[in-house]
């Protein structure tokens, strides 16, 4: 049974590459002359039947665009049985046999209860967040280009830091997870960061500061938004006592975060897994999520990697170690 | 009387370009067979006598460089008459004749303060902020990095606006001025902008981002910090029973604005400005700001251009009214 | 006599800020309830009728992209008597009353010609080109996006010749005009710049170099395209047996210094000048240029400003004189 | 046998990541209570003693600085087993136990014999080139950075390209290899690209330009600087018989490739591989090249990594296979 007919939407926060995604997928299609569709804004265009046919033209000159042409939404019309059944008419009555999906655990769990409700559809998924907390890849479209939109605002705090003798506490995005936090950190020479996978003491966060501060013209605390000692106006708020002679500030970035051209990295990324969602479909499979894990393409079944949480690595951890102690 | 002696020093918020006018003082003077003097951490630094001899060495290579090599700061003890006194010792005591100081009016207040009190002094000072609110010149250091900077995050804030279908309240800084706001807002092609200058009626804002909302994906507001309706989360707070329908997002730029790489103009800006510090005590003046007004170099007496405020220029709300207004 | 249709091209060379320019023009004319037309590949898509309505959604999310959506040509055809009168019969059939014509100086000599002709259009020019060449006006649209272009890649190629002590000598456009490249130098801290409006002496430039790079750890020349000694190719060929333990580099900036995302000021300057064509037409002007001068909006009639050339400043030339020479 | 001092150089041409690297060397042999040096000017430094001791501060606010703080070069000295004596007697007369070269291949051959002649030296090498063709790693210091930069001057060649239907043939470094040139077609949305690991055949890409240019505004090709039909100068030269109609250009983007910020990933791994050296010289290992392959830290011996060749992965021609072809 092959496929003649696919289609594609984009799901929950939008990430830099969902484009590039989109495009990889139209073109792939076209080259083993299937026809391509684009759903816009979700599942709620899913149930509407915004769909519309995807050719050459419609991805030209997207590959470079942050966000997603095709629109993103949250539905909860989706999350009822009704409304995923309208979803699947609407796919029915054009005659779309396959639907790809990128998006988070979110729109993954959305994706592989469709499956399971109706198995004549074929269904495949791709981690698109910025937030790299997605089992089963070790990388999420738009994750690179987020490291990168951050450290060059926190290279631009270092400037007036460093011009101030200030101690900054930056926010960053990431309510349950902390690689966002950690990896930028790491990358822009912070001197301490704040993640929620673990416990945070704020007087070691003071000792550090002490300590960091002695050789330098300023510090820069990375702080994940989801930290169990609050956002970076908490802690500044709660700091001032524990640092009475210091210069503090709090910065939040927001969602600058998530917009911006993709980089090389997800651009490419977004290709790959992109290309080979329609492969994957030629060759019959079904239910799956396509990650990318010791540098080359997995795939794994949707059931395996939703609800499971990816853990800050070992040798991220080391390095934390070797480059935030100067004892 | 020529001068042998000069020394700079950067006072106030830091601001893209400072460095770009320190290393043309210091190579012009030298030019000129003058010693040249670098004083660390403005007026404080000034007072405990942080002064060094600055040659090529020390102005290679920072041309580029976001923020001050010199560090600054705001000092209580310089808004006192002893403080000043300790001050004029420092130089006074190296044979230093003349001081420059590159900052915001509250700076040149001091600066004029000082020349008041100890005649013997020459001092010139020079407009660096990256809010534009400076009398006397259409221009100050710093100012265009930042408008660049913002208008980079907004297009950066636009694609996730757009994939979202979101209203977006985007706060920049200017207290009591509108001037970042308002010229970023018209680059970035915002949908409308708030600002201190005139007061903010939140009904009308409501009714732009209606009718503007209607052909567009998303809405962009520019709002400046000291805006009468508040900063942007305030904004937004009010705004939702005015436009329960709509998903509406805050988000503060913050810190990042006074930060990053100067653009050309400030970088060429600071060169002239810092340049022509020296040149005109050669030519022996005294008590002058040099600003850049009308595309020249133009000089006015410190006392002239304190305590004045700009107005937001005709050309400006013209262009307002055309590019806001699609009734 | 009133303007109830009025139509915008770009022409010659694009240059980054275009697109600002034809969204003020249409949202300027479509807030006077005038209908505005956008006319595709410059003189000859006019030719040839290619020439489409414009209203709010054509001029949505194009402020913020480089190069031009109309697309630009340069027009043998236009060239002749019979191709204007074409061009006119495609206006004049639409009942267009009024052309915008955003190039350079050669657009601008087609554009007069064109009125001449045919006195019942009416026809106004705008300032477009990366090179600054333009008389009766102090900036081109573009100009400062090509120069922040530069500096940024000036400021790359300085990691790697400060790593290997090499003198780097960069080619930046300018086939007549050294603009971009003595303001350039200027801004991104070149050791020497060698331009088509002074006469290039290598065995100075040498003495230069040997003189700068004493204290440094490389250095930079910026080389217009037109000098008279030749591109940066034939530089370093030539310097060769005058520096002969130095390590020389060329390298050719190339068409890059046209793309990219328009800078603060060239959106704000295309924002000004294109709603100002529509108020100009609106008071009944014809055959004028509009320009920016001493920081403001100008008129000129176009044949006072064709066939003029704007001189390098006298304060460009003293900071190149006490920014360059350490004797 | 613990070291107890250690020193580490760059060699070769630059790379942005190197300073990373540095750091993250220095701060590991700290926090282990190592002494640390830095080599000036690779192994010509070495040779001829110019060593100096690292502590924080000289590695203060290096992590965002493209090139090397250390300053590189090509030592022919060093291939003399003369010049290698004078280096070990360098090291060991200030009681240097170990030595980390960042590099490519032809400086990992000058540590490999240096090791041979001296056992009682250990030498450990990373990865540091934008060319990524060294065998035992996945990527290598400043490739990704080098991506980056290559396709941010695309985006910005496209602008012009679109404006006036152009078809560019765009020159990326590759002597030997296409890994620069392949993988950032692939990320830019380039229509075809030429590299040395394949026989270009002008026809075929004549043929491919005419296929995708019949939908698009203009055609990007890029070509590595190694291809067999030449560089994009003389390919354009050829191609012009074969494309009479078409506006072809060249451009060729040189040095610039080399420098500017580290992107993420290059700060990651160069901070990554940095610290391991140090832990790896604590675990008693030697004559090891340190990578990073299947997406983490691997470690091989010096002798089997050089003189290989890193082949295109089957993933990227896929990826090409998909993404050029229109027919």
């Amino acid at each position: 049974m092959s496929v003649k007919k696919v289609a594609i939407l984009t799901s929950g926060g939008d990430s830099p590459g969902m484009n590039a995604g989109v495009r990889a997928f139209v073109k792939t299609a076209l080259y083993h002359h299937i026809e391509a569709f684009g759903i816009r804004n979700g599942y709620d265009g899913l149930i509407q039947g915004d769909i519309q046919p995807m050719g050459y033209d419609e991805v030209a000159n997207i590959i470079q665009q942050g966000g997603t042409i095709l629109g993103s939404s949250r539905s909860e019309e989706f999350r009822t049985q009704a409304g995923r059944a309208k979803a699947y008419q609407q796919l029915e009555s054009r005659g779309i046999d396959a639907l790809v999906v990128i998006g988070g655990d979110g729109s993954f769990k959305g994706a592989e209860i469709l499956a399971t409700e109706f198995p004549a559809l074929k269904v495949i998924v791709l981690p698109g967040t910025i937030d790299n907390d997605i089992a089963g890849t070790d990388y999420t479209i738009g994750y690179d280009t987020a490291l990168n939109t951050i450290i060059d605002a926190v290279d631009k705090i270092r400037d007036t830091a460093n011009s101030h003798h200030r101690v900054f506490f930056i926010e960053v995005m990431g309510r349950d997870t902390g690689f966002l936090a950690l990896h930028s950190a790491l990358a822009a020479g912070a001197d301490d960061v704040l993640i929620p996978e673990t416990h945070t003491n704020l007087e070691e966060v003071a000792n550090t500061i002490k300590t960091q501060y002695k050789g330098k013209r300023s510090a820069i605390i990375i702080v994940a938004e989801g930290d169990d000692a609050g956002g970076s106006g908490d802690v500044v708020a709660k700091m001032k006592s524990l640092l009475p002679k210091h210069e503090l500030r709090s910065t939040v970035l927001g969602h600058m975060q998530r917009g911006g051209k993709p980089s090389y990295f997800d651009r490419y990324l977004a290709t790959a897994l992109g290309a080979e969602s329609v492969l994957q479909l030629l060759k019959g499979n079904n239910r799956i999520f396509i990650g990318y894990q010791d540098n080359k393409i997995v795939v794994h079944s949707i059931a395996d990697i939703i609800d499971k949480k990816r853990e800050i690595s070992a040798e991220a951890n080391t390095l934390l170690k070797h480059m935030y102690n100067q004892h």
